[in-house]
């Protein structure tokens, strides 16, 4: 890379969780550089968010709009490189068509669209601009998910005969969004949040993480989703049933019901001759299982002589220094702007820069909130998943 | 009690896994005497194994007719108080009716029978001669499984929404029933077995934990099983949706093709309030989740003022001192001889001395088979769960 | 064995903590009977406990000395095998020298005397006599501790160079030996415990396990014992460096006021090659840290080609049903009765069953208490380890 | 903060371990701008190394002389706010000197300096500028560890009786520094390390943690230092006994010779009323156990109203993001950037930001050093804590 990159950002202003995240996996590498926001539709939040960010004022913004009309005019050397955007999954579709027919690449916070019609428009407008997207499906950032992807690619364990992945949290157990709590208002609401509610949340990583890890494609489901809190609009929690396409069968399990949890996302896959375990709550250990051999305890940041240059190009520190959620994050943003700048410089990204979730994620996890919905509201036991 | 009890042995020769458990559980707390035995049908066998438990060689049976008729004319001070049943499934009902008919209280290995129908038959038997049966569902023995039933009950969670429990082990991954595993091979045979596999031989052990501890009845499930072993006659596999009577929704999972995995039950249960989570691998601990709280991490054998008597019945050591499976399945036993020397003593059992499974639990078991095996050749999402 | 060894109780009453222990270790193999006890210096609870117990009244004694001259004059089909002590620390050597002149095997809770005087005069008995004499050092009956203790002796971690042993407990944190707590009143007094409190009771055993599983022999030592709560007579705490024979140093930490803690027992060893981790509260896991490829998880009951046969010798149980302390215990109990029963078939017993601590290692244990509380009073900072 | 701080860094080129780290530490927040480095004295690394970092050409140096000189000659709106020295034990000193005297605040990657007499040269110097310092002692900017801090201020566990702490590594279990291993060949070099191995470069960590989480001072010590690894100029590996001025005693333990351990830094304290358990395995958990009670699993980033501040501070996530070694390094920066910019503004920093190791923590750990290889090299017990 021969300089930084230029990030603006839509959403995201003073209060707001996730855009704070953005910004630190973004900062953290020193390789991209916050210069624009359109941070809150609210003039103040707008003003105020900018300052704490040090943004130029006159590169703060109170509507994504004027941002991206205007920043598209800045000379090539103080124009953006791409834009973040980070407001409620129904504000996704808008900004990112307009930063795309204005040149601009994207980051997306997951899950793509509201919907998986707009998903395909986009799909098909990343495709027609050649852009890059990124979407931030976070949990395939970690090393050790990097390293059992590469395990089960090797062959290491054998055809995959089983994937079990679950996804506890306990934050929606009483009615919040009744309750003043901003973040559950937007995500249990049809309006702003699309038509699942844990599934969509939360139950698209579990899926994504799946189908990132085995390699395999989700053929059919059977779920079963459940309003467990009386008065609340979408599913809180559910489980699936699933087949693959490699012949695999498993079980998805999400919910925002199980009191007491905080994100214990879990996958276990098993094969022929071994399987393996990985857990977010202590995410840089990898249980590698053996049929006729004891478990190894594989680490992030280990040199054992066959470890994944996938795991190690995503790891900054050597074993013992536990990374950790945002590190997972910035590699998103680190192997993103590898891409881009690889692009800029006329070079080719290595294939571990370019190992980040994109639009085709994306249409995937909005096909299996459809597809998760549909088959909770059929009686028939098998649906199959349909783009 | 005023005299250890006299048990007789049928099934359970030199080299089988199961009855030497029985033996170590039934020995443990010096109640019990074993002093007759049919332990095999091969003579040879028989009178080895009888020597080598140091029983009369008078008393040492080739089959278990003859035991039975000859034991039932022993003298009073002589005569089995108890008939233990350690055959493969196929060969549980005969013996057990007939130790009935002629006034053995009975133990039987799990599950009871090899059909719902002769589950049923027993169970009128039962009834009919008033006799006790106790059925070896060994992990409700475990002290922190009686605690958490406990929590439940006393409403410490709340209503109860939601159930994980699962049951992996990887022993059957490679299709050892045509290698020389004996165990493997029975267990894998329709007709020594019953129809299902996996969900018979371990899915009913994470069934029946579900029930017991949330006190809560399977009311209808949506099972996919599978015969992931090419070759191999019954399911090996299979994920379960499950609904309860009282509203909570779950999942089921087990499996003898994780590779990998040994016996690691675990039972995850969520309220409105909190939760627990335990799991076999580390028995002494109870996981309690809450809401608003930090986790705890109860272990048993400890007096913290709020701990279950059904707990401390069921504990031989203060804390610290890890007890496990064998004193589970001795604690099956040690309830069992409690109560049929309370029947002999004419006093009344206590609570805790009642608290082990039997043939109701054997009813629910084999209906759990039953359904489980239906749903899965349905078409149809949801199956009622019928007795 | 062609017959189940009869054992004779001194102490152990039913109230008593370990007497319980020694005979669920006792019975659970079904190789040893309970006959005959001298089971309390009251008369009452003697009485009681007997009857408990199912003994036979007449070979219910209130004091050891009947019991032993009673039971050495019976025929040799009645006549007890081994005499168990159980009693305080102050009450095993008379018992002991008596049993042994009488031509009983002895079983001693550990710590074997309460001086190291009477453990060398015990010694002698032993040798002279011709006996056998197990002393109940728990801990080194665990499946995975015999598993260490072999991959030590093949040399697979390389030279030793370091260990760390721990033994923490949190019960004595306050002065509960005057509020009515009958083990704590007589674990700290010196009159009946000895010259050591923490030390004798538990740093004896972290002391026993570091050598066992080494094979190296403490040369030197430097104390600090610490009277942590006021009002105590005995040390409750303490830190020790060490130093051993073949050249590594070390660090043996106990605490009888570790608030919070139960039986924390673990063990740490480390070699040129590689490393064991050894802990009570998870027995049937060890750890094996490798330099350059990932720590495996060994578990007890597993056959991965490599395990010891010491492992598999000592467990019950297939990997995946826990056994814990009182299978340790009864793994003491049963290599006992094992020799025992060889000497009188006139076979010779295998190493397997060899493998029990005895007089030498009770001599050791005196002496580690001896030169621990020597070399806390002392200002030099190296004490040599002396017997 | 108005403005965003500028950071200037001595040593660290690119193939530097702790420089990349302090880099990452300072960007995550968005706080600080990396805009001068002399970052190797080879010239061709020190390009390079700028270039990949995207500064100035013109801020590119080769000496810290230069860099120092020329910096400070810098109008107020370019110029320096704080220089990070990154270089090896043996050359913080003269940057940090020279940097204070020009005016520059000072972050210092531990330990402080080569020797206690050149760290109290700096404290002076710090004293009499009214500069700035942060000492890097990483592992007291975990969220938990505040906690624990905090937990024990408030008087939580009662009066502090027994402190264990430890900190195994395994990675100098082979003679490294002799095979090209560019780290352990600096780390075992007296002339550029210092006097004390592993004590300085880890036990230096133990000993600073101790201190910080209990609030008292180490009084006395008694060590015993090892060289394991034959050939060695320096302690790879050592035992101490503690005494603190609370009356408190304790235990540090610190190898690198630990073949098979990263990282393992562990502390357990424990007071009257109960204790606490942290790792940096696992940081993001706080074992919290009770005498009466059972045990608490106290989380970072979770609010159950009695969390400490400090905790809250130092968190950029809710529970269940995980946090790590980057994050506490990043919350070092964060805390010193907040003191900084509230000196520059005129505001007073919260008691929060004011929490980060300085000259004072640089002192007591030089004079750790010096004490424990006194201790270690004496043949009388217990050494007096001196400075």
């Amino acid at each position: 890379m021969t300089r930084k990159l230029r990030m603006g950002m839509i959403g995201g202003g003073k209060d707001a969780f996730i855009g704070a995240i953005h910004r630190i996996a973004a900062n953290m590498d020193g390789l991209i550089e916050l210069v624009a926001g359109a941070l809150s539709i609210n003039p103040e939040v707008a003003t105020e968010s900018g300052k704490m960010l040090f943004l130029d004022p006159e590169r703060t913004y109170t509507d994504f709009k004027t941002m991206l009309e205007k920043e598209a005019a800045m000379p090539a050397d103080k124009r953006l490189d791409f834009v973040t955007i980070v407001t409620p999954n129904f504000a996704h579709f808008e900004p990112a068509m307009m930063a795309l027919d204005l040149g601009f690449n994207v980051v997306i916070e997951k899950p793509i669209t509201i919907s998986l019609d707009e998903a395909k428009q986009l799909k098909a407008k990343v495709e027609a601009t050649g852009l890059s997207l990124l979407l931030t499906h976070t949990y395939t950032g970690y090393p050790m998910v990097k390293q059992a992807r590469q395990m089960v690619k090797n062959g290491d364990f054998g055809k995959i005969r089983k994937v079990w992945v679950e996804y506890p949290q306990g934050w929606l157990s009483k009615l919040s969004e009744r309750e003043g709590n901003a973040q559950a208002a937007w995500r249990t609401d049809p309006k702003r949040s699309g038509k699942a509610g844990a599934m969509g949340d939360i139950g698209t990583h579990a899926f994504n993480l799946a189908e990132y890890i085995t390699g395999a494609k989700l053929e059919k489901l059977c779920a079963d989703l459940n309003i467990v809190v009386p008065g609340r609009a979408l599913d809180d929690d559910g489980g699936v049933l699933l087949r693959f396409d490699n012949g695999a069968s498993g079980v998805l399990m999400a919910s925002q019901v199980a009191a007491g949890e905080e994100n214990a996302l879990k996958i276990r896959v098993y094969g022929e001759k071994g399987g393996l375990e990985w857990a977010q709550h202590e995410p840089n250990t990898l249980l590698v299982k053996w049929l006729d051999k004891p478990t190894e305890i594989y680490r992030a940041g280990n040199g054992y002589g066959f470890q994944s240059s996938y795991m190690t190009h995503n790891t900054r520190t050597p074993g013992g220094h536990p990374e950790g959620y945002l590190e997972a994050f910035g590699n998103l943003y680190r192997n993103f702007a590898q891409t881009l700048s690889a692009k800029i410089d006329g070079t080719q990204p290595s294939a571990e820069s370019l190992d980040f979730p994109g639009v085709e994620e994306g249409i995937r996890g909005m096909a299996f909130i459809d597809n998760v919905v549909k088959s909770s509201q059929s009686d028939v036991k098998w649906t199959n998943f349909e783009i």
